[in-house]
Formats: structure tokens, C-alpha cells, sequence
């Protein structure tokens, strides 16, 4: 196998962003309008009255409590990072959100923003490992849409290599035409959808290095787990756990670059079975957030609550994808590198340091 | 006491740089000149025979064993960081060297060079957490030489500050008119000499986040050891270990900023007494290199036995050293900061991404 070639600050962030054996275990805290909703009906007051107040107190105690069970963590640079950086261990890396939270919607799709007045220089300056960008992505729907995407995907791709840090994209699907994510009809969509989004974004032109993804499938749209396991509600199925293997395969089979698992809100017991099924076809680890934590939000204010219930439920949550990951592919042993020995590094030699 | 902001890449950088204790247990593998003499001797042939790629596979072997057991590894662009890069574990820091190896003869002093077509951005680029120069120093030298250094100095701190990395500065005195280093006139000058320098770099001009110093004193030259305890050679005492132990007081009470000791070559048993003197005394660790693993050189070109060597005695010398700085300031109980509470990140607040 062909050598593969790294500049020093990509490869030393992947190894930071994982932990001792190669396997991603990170933590997202960097929710903004998703966070605020859940203060809000944990205050039961309107989401425009939750105060700033209140989502940084949250991002603390939480970033408090399990950031040193992550290999790294994901923030945010308005809430999180400026309040909690001093709660994140040395031993533990840091990824910065990009996007602004939200998007616009544009010919029944949706368009993201970069935040204002922000810039990967920024993230790589304050000493981030990683630039993060969360992306809403059709790869069937409005192609003028779907250039706009790429090409923010594209611009911040040449600044992670400008500032030579791990540039980390997590496309989230949507729903067009049908009637929302919670719907037989998405749940059949869902594999194509992440699938052809994965086509895409693992190309070189985009200067990713690892791709955050949505599991390929809606388990609770397996037959297995149609009647009510995870939540009560009876589905009717649109594949059973063996099809469910068999998309996580094609999902890997398609990704030429190193892949994590998001949780995008489900349940803890829901997101585990994720996790192993997608480890155990080629995914590096997880990058999870609500999965871990949300069950301590509706705690709030009662900040001694929150801290009781992150350190005992919140820490076993993180335990348990522990175990659940151990199948997870180091980044080194993923197939774009090989293994550990075949990564070079690029220009190495004692002229190194003039051709950087 | 008034809070102390610090920005998010120096803070984090000091974070990494020191242990979970917050102390500098640092290892140095960026000797160029002072390692190829070293080699040229273990293979009986003259500096100028000695191949980079001895050089290299050196500070290979040495990177590899030792530097799992450092809270911070620093290194040089040409033979170590573009080979060694890969050994360095994820929770061990990095510094690396701007200067060039050596200096240049001017009016009896020593001027110094940064190394051409490096910089602190590629520094900070490549993944490193800190900026390290080197710099000869005489505070009573020729004004000229002094203010070429100075400048030179003033210049790494800017860039330190643009780019945010921690910018620790190494001070070296050396003889004028003393007949060397070893000798009872550089002995006495040798306090004044340090203190002074530490009087001009600890102002806030210089942008400079830790200093890396000599041991103000030479205990060869005490009465308590000026009797060949270290090698064999009798010496006239200058002073005795009490007027050391106030030698380091003055030196810690002028110093505005953390400092940590150098070794210099001098052997483990003598270094170990300096660190423990100097860390009773205010010092935030050390950043040692032949100390720790000079003996392992001559086995050289036998890879084996420096392993052997490395693994065993080395790695002993690392936990004497522990040991020895047990009494080491944590860098944000430095009176700078006062304690870790006390620090705060620059322009903290939901803006700070738009200021940053």
C-alpha cells in the first residue's frame, strides 16, 4: 500500500481528538437553539426568554462534570467555548463549531451560515484541534441549494488546510417531502440519504478529514423495534436489523475517510445499539451530545440536581459507549491510512521546516 | 488581587505545557551542535562526519522512551519534530526551538539567530504549544549585542501574541572576560548574571510566558560541594548552599513571570539538587534534556543498548525528578496569577468570538 501523507498539524489533531487507542469518544456540547429549547420547557417559559445566563451555566456544568471522561469535546464560541474552556483537561481535545445555529430556508431547502465575525483562524488561534461544521444536506434536493452547501463546505475545507487543523463535517439530512423525520417515508429515505451524502463529502476536493454522520437508518423503524421499544409509540417497519447491517456496510464501504456517529437526540438506549452496529461496520467512534446529557437539562435550575445526575446516570451514560465502541476502527487503521506505520509525514526530512 | 486575563491559546497552551498539577516537568531533545559533538565522540570521528541521520536516530529513540513521561516535549524543526512528531503521545505537549543552532562571535558577546525560513506561525501551525528561544545573554555585555538580542526577543513575542501560543525564553549566560564557565570568576559573576537577565525578560514588553533558567549558582563552586563530589575535581568555593538557597530566593522574587530550570549538561545527581533547591524556592518545574539522557549517547550506534539504557536509567531520572520538583509552583499559583481562580480568558462573555 501507498504511503499516505499528513502535514503535522492535521495528524496531531486526529491523535488528540482520539483517545490512546485511535477511537474517537467525543462529546458535543455544542447545541445552541436545540439547548435553549429544552431550558425553556425545563423553566416553562417561551424559548425567547430563556436568558444567555441560563445556557452557559448549563454548558459549564455539563463540560464540567464529563469532559474528562471524552477524548475530546465539541463547543460552541458564543455559549460554550469563552465560559468552559478551563474545564476541559489538557488531555483532552477541543473541536469549535463554525456554522451559525440554525438555517434559512430557500427553495424547500435549507441554507447554513457560517457564525459572523468567526473564521477557522479564530479556531485554530485559540487552540482548538478541529473545526466543525454542521451542514444540512439533500443530495436530492434543490441543486442550487445543494452548490450553496458544498460550496461553504468547500471554503472552510481550504482554511482547516490553510491553518492545518482537522476540518470535521456533519451533514444532517432533512425532510422535503415528507411529512418529518419521525415518518415511515424518511426512515425509507434515510439510507439514501446519508449514504449519497457520504458520496459526496468523502471527496478530496472538500479537505474533510473525518465526517460526524447520522446512523444511516431510523431503528425505531426496524422491525425489531416498531412496536414501541424505545418511546411506546407503535411504527409500522421499513427494514429489519440485518438490512440495518447491510446500510452501515455501504455507508463504510462509500466513506474513503474516517466516520463518527452522531445521536441527534435519541435516547441513550436507542444511540448504544447505534453505536455498536455502526462501530462494528467501520465507524471510528461517536461524537455525542444529547444521547449522554439530556436527561440532566430538565434539572435546571436546580444546578446541584443537574451535577448529582451527571456524575452518576450522565458517567455511566458515557461508560456504556465506552463498551459499546470497542469494535470502533482507530483513524490509523481505517482504510484511507492503513495502519499506523503507513501514515508519513508530509515533506518529512531536515528540510522540513522550510517547505512547511 | 486584581483578575488576570489571559487569552485562550496562552492559557490552554500553559495548561498543556505543565502536568495535571499544573507543574513544567519537561524534557528538552532540541540540542543540535551539543548533540553531534556528543555523537562524534560516542563514534570516534570528527563533528563534522557526524550524518543527520545519527542525529536523527537519536533523538528517535530518545523522543520515543522518554517523552511519554514528560508533561511536554521540546524538540528542534530540523532533526527531531518532522521524525519525531509521531512519538510524542496525544497528552504530552510540544515546544518547538525558533533559533538557529549556535550563535555568531560580535564585540566579545554572542548573537543569535532565528532559524531562516521557520517561524511562529508555521509553530503554531504544525500542532506545537509553545514557541521556545534560545538566547545568549550577558546583562552586562557590550550595549549593542545586548539590544540586537533584546529586539530579537521583542520580535518572538509579537509573533507569539499574534498567533496566541505560550512563548517561553531561554536566557543563556556565557564567559566575556571569565577564562569559561567553569572557573571561580564566572562562579561568583554567575548569580548577578542570571538575575539581571530574569530583571530585563520578566517585563511585560517582552510578551514572554515562561522562563527557562540556569540554576543562578554553581554548586561545584559551594563549600559543600566544591570537593569533587560531583566529578572528581576540587574547586574553591565561591559560596555556600544558605547564600545558593537566597540566591534563588532573589532570583524568584524579581521574576514577574513562571520560571523552570535548565539542566546545561550537567549531570543527574547535581541537576537534581538544583531542581530541588530552585523549586523550594519558586521554581514551576524544569525543562531538562542532557540530565536526563546524555549517558544514553554513547552506546550510540548500538540502538539496543541506548533503548536498554533509555527504559531503565532514563526513565529513573525522570521519576527522581518527580521527586526532586515536588515542591514546584503550579504555574497559576505563581504570583503572577495567584491561583486558578484568579485567571480569567480575555474578553469572556457571549461576544468573545467577534473580539477574539
Amino acid at each position: 500500500m501507498k504511503r499516505v501523507e499528513l502535514t503535522p498539524g492535521k495528524w496531531r489533531g486526529l491523535q488528540i481528538l482520539s483517545d490512546e487507542e485511535g477511537k474517537f469518544r467525543m462529546m458535543a456540547i455544542d447545541q445552541r437553539g436545540s439547548l435553549k429549547k429544552a431550558l425553556a420547557k425545563a423553566l416553562s417559559i417561551p424559548q425567547d426568554e430563556v436568558k444567555d445566563e441560563d445556557v452557559v451555566k448549563t454548558k459549564i456544568m455539563i463540560t464540567k462534570v464529563l469532559s474528562p471522561y471524552a477524548s475530546a469535546v465539541l463547543t460552541d464560541p458564543v455559549y460554550g467555548f469563552p465560559y468552559t474552556m478551563e474545564y476541559i483537561p489538557r488531555d483532552v481535545g477541543i473541536l469549535l463549531a463554525y456554522e451559525k445555529t440554525g438555517y434559512e430556508k430557500a427553495q424547500g431547502g435549507r441554507k447554513t451560515s457560517l457564525l459572523p465575525d468567526w473564521s477557522g483562524e479564530k479556531i485554530k488561534r485559540a487552540g482548538a484541534n478541529a473545526i466543525k461544521l454542521l451542514l444540512y444536506y439533500r443530495p436530492d434536493g434543490d441543486p442550487e441549494v445543494g452548490e450553496y452547501q458544498r460550496e461553504i463546505v468547500r471554503k472552510v475545507g481550504e482554511e482547516a488546510k490553510k491553518y492545518d487543523i482537522p476540518f470535521l463535517l456533519e451533514p444532517v439530512g432533512y425532510e422535503i417531502e415528507e411529512p418529518g423525520k419521525d415518518s415511515l417515508e424518511y426512515a425509507q429515505q434515510k439510507p439514501k440519504i446519508v449514504i449519497e451524502t457520504v458520496r459526496e463529502f468523502t471527496k478530496e476536493e472538500y479537505g474533510i478529514d473525518v465526517l460526524k454522520l447520522e446512523f444511516p437508518a431510523d431503528l425505531k423503524y426496524t422491525e425489531e423495534f416498531a412496536h414501541g421499544e424505545f418511546d411506546g409509540k407503535e411504527r409500522e417497519p421499513a427494514y429489519d436489523l440485518y438490512e440495518v447491517e447491510d446500510i452501515c456496510e455501504e455507508l463504510n464501504d462509500t466513506a474513503t475517510i474516517p466516520w463518527v456517529l452522531l445521536s441527534a437526540g435519541v435516547d441513550i438506549e436507542e444511540f448504544l445499539i447505534n453505536v455498536e452496529i455502526a462501530t462494528a461496520h467501520g465507524a471510528s467512534g461517536f461524537l455525542a451530545g444529547r444521547a449522554i446529557w439530556k436527561d440532566a437539562v430538565p434539572f435546571y435550575p436546580d444546578l446541584d440536581k443537574m451535577e448529582k445526575w451527571l456524575s452518576t446516570e450522565g458517567v455511566d451514560n458515557f461508560v456504556r459507549l465506552y463498551k459499546a465502541s470497542e469494535e470502533a476502527v482507530p483513524y490509523y487503521k481505517h482504510k484511507k491510512f492503513g495502519n499506523f506505520a503507513n501514515i508519513d509525514l508530509k515533506d518529512r526530512g531536515v528540510d522540513w521546516h522550510k517547505n512547511y
